[in-house]
């Protein structure tokens, strides 16, 4: 595997591609365009650009700058009006508003972070995740996803239907293998998916796909899903099962940080799975527990994945 | 002349650095610290931070990057909670949040930018202007300066008193010639000759001293202004007498474009110098009428310095 794409967005994303870039691999990152929560909301609302955070994250897990550079890029003013925004964000949408491009801010910061790789939004238009029940009702925006419970039964769109960004359906079409996850389920993953001809090149490339399961059930959006739920539910969204490859966390986390951080959900079962075939339960927990630092990306998740052991089983897969 | 310090801000300062950087010369621009107003006053007042927008404009001056990057440091937000922020002054304020320190920040800024040359805060001190007449009434920080008439009796002075900022000491101690102005009078230069330490030196350095007047008195502020007036008023600042060359504009603008602009005040006299020994008078105006672009940093002026004409009369002198 030498050209592999990662799809997502959020945390997720940033720990596989922080794990992946170090091993002598070409990686392109497509990111979901339909965030509209927090800093990345109030400038969508405010400024009318398209959703900075989750392309943020991806431009500093690949940059090869200073870490003072990296750490301004994650930095939130905690105070005033500009509280709540993140530095890189401010950055990426004073960019688009200036070039009047966001795919031209996205390089230029690209440039300026001196990335490897590539990050790419899996479109360039300005959409909304909308998911609508069999009852008519509607969440409307990826920010009030947690809202209500979310049933399989929801479906998911993007409006207006969006155009996918060929450079995405491009990257697509090259690799060798593609990740889908890890990703916050329905606000991150999704999305992508659902961008019209993204589906359709996943079934058309070559490349190896690979899904990696989330550690934790998210409340109100995936609660009581096991390992195959996940998959599933995915497979309503590609047309049938599209994946060559799935990897799972088998290891139980503490106890003691599973009820004192309960709030994060529960956490996924797999007994499910366990004989499948192409089904690779690991341990993949992080076992370090960070301080919680404002610029960290990965301050809101206290259990997560490790960055290495995701990157050492991917790299491993024949 | 080889090792040039400028000493200011705003505006003039930016014209005379764009001009100068043309010319093999070691520059640095001495900056003052004592603005409070718009965007560089919010952010002191909300974050706490030190006043960003001057050291922002030396450092776009006196930048190699390419034209991108230097436009979005004046980029200018325009609607929201980020109205009127300058992208500039929030990427020094998040470094400056994030470092711990002004100095760290403005270096840092330096080296993403590319500068050619310095630019060294006056005083590393948070510090406010403060104007005080002999009856007892003040005006308390610049930003509030053109709110009534500053009289000549007016003592300036800026609270806490603040510490020299050592490498402007060692600047000034090392230069082949100081240069103070073109900027507004009370607003911009005189903060700089208030911080303890300055005047000592720039007496004490063997470099040669010039004093650039402006082109147009500024309403409530310098109201009626010859040229000697300013330099009448500044050697109360220095105790004295110190400039070696005086540089005065002698070419009135057109009288179509000094009605239009009346509010930027009124064209400064010069037919008391015009037998000085060392005074220099030229024709200094910029003839191009700059298109007001909200990324452009001479917006405000409308009457100004050509950059070209001033770098080079100052390049001639012996």
């Amino acid at each position: 595997m030498k050209r592999i794409v990662t799809m997502g967005g959020g945390t997720g994303q940033f720990t596989l591609l922080s794990g992946l870039k170090k091993y002598p691999v070409e990686l392109s990152a497509i990111v979901t365009m339909a965030d509209d929560g927090g800093s990345t909301g109030l400038l969508r609302d405010e400024l009318g650009v398209l959703p900075p955070g989750d392309i943020r994250q991806c431009l500093i897990a690949l940059s090869e700058s200073d870490k003072t550079l990296r750490e301004l890029f994650l930095y939130r003013f905690e105070t005033g009006r500009l509280k709540g925004h993140n530095f890189g964000n401010l950055f990426l949408s004073a960019l688009e508003k200036m070039t009047g491009s966001f795919d031209r801010a996205v390089k230029k910061a690209a440039e300026i972070l001196r990335i490897r790789g590539k990050v790419i939004p899996v479109t360039l238009d300005n959409v909304r995740l909308i998911a609508r029940f069999p009852d008519g009702r509607q969440i409307e925006h990826e920010s009030n996803l947690g809202k209500e419970k979310i049933t399989k039964e929801a479906t998911f769109f993007l409006i207006p239907p969006p155009i996918a960004n060929p450079e995405a359906v491009d990257a697509i079409l090259g690799a060798d293998a593609i990740i889908l996850g890890p990703g916050n389920f329905y606000s991150s993953l999704i999305p992508n998916l659902l961008v019209p001809g993204i589906v359709e090149t996943l079934k058309k490339t070559s490349a190896k796909k690979i899904y990696i399961c989330n550690l934790m059930n998210k409340e109100n959006h995936t609660s009581g899903f096991k390992v195959s739920d996940y998959l599933e539910t995915l497979s309503k969204y590609t047309n049938g099962d599209i994946f060559d490859f799935v990897i799972y966390n088998n290891q139980r986390p503490p106890q003691e940080l599973l009820s004192r951080y309960a709030e994060e959900g529960e956490f996924v079962d797999f007994d499910d799975v366990l004989s499948k075939k192409n089904f690779f339960g690991e341990n993949l927990l992080s076992d370090t527990l960070y301080e919680q630092k404002s610029h960290d990306p990965l301050r809101r998740t206290l259990i997560r994945h490790d960055a290495d052991k995701l990157a050492k089983i991917l790299m491993e897969l024949k």
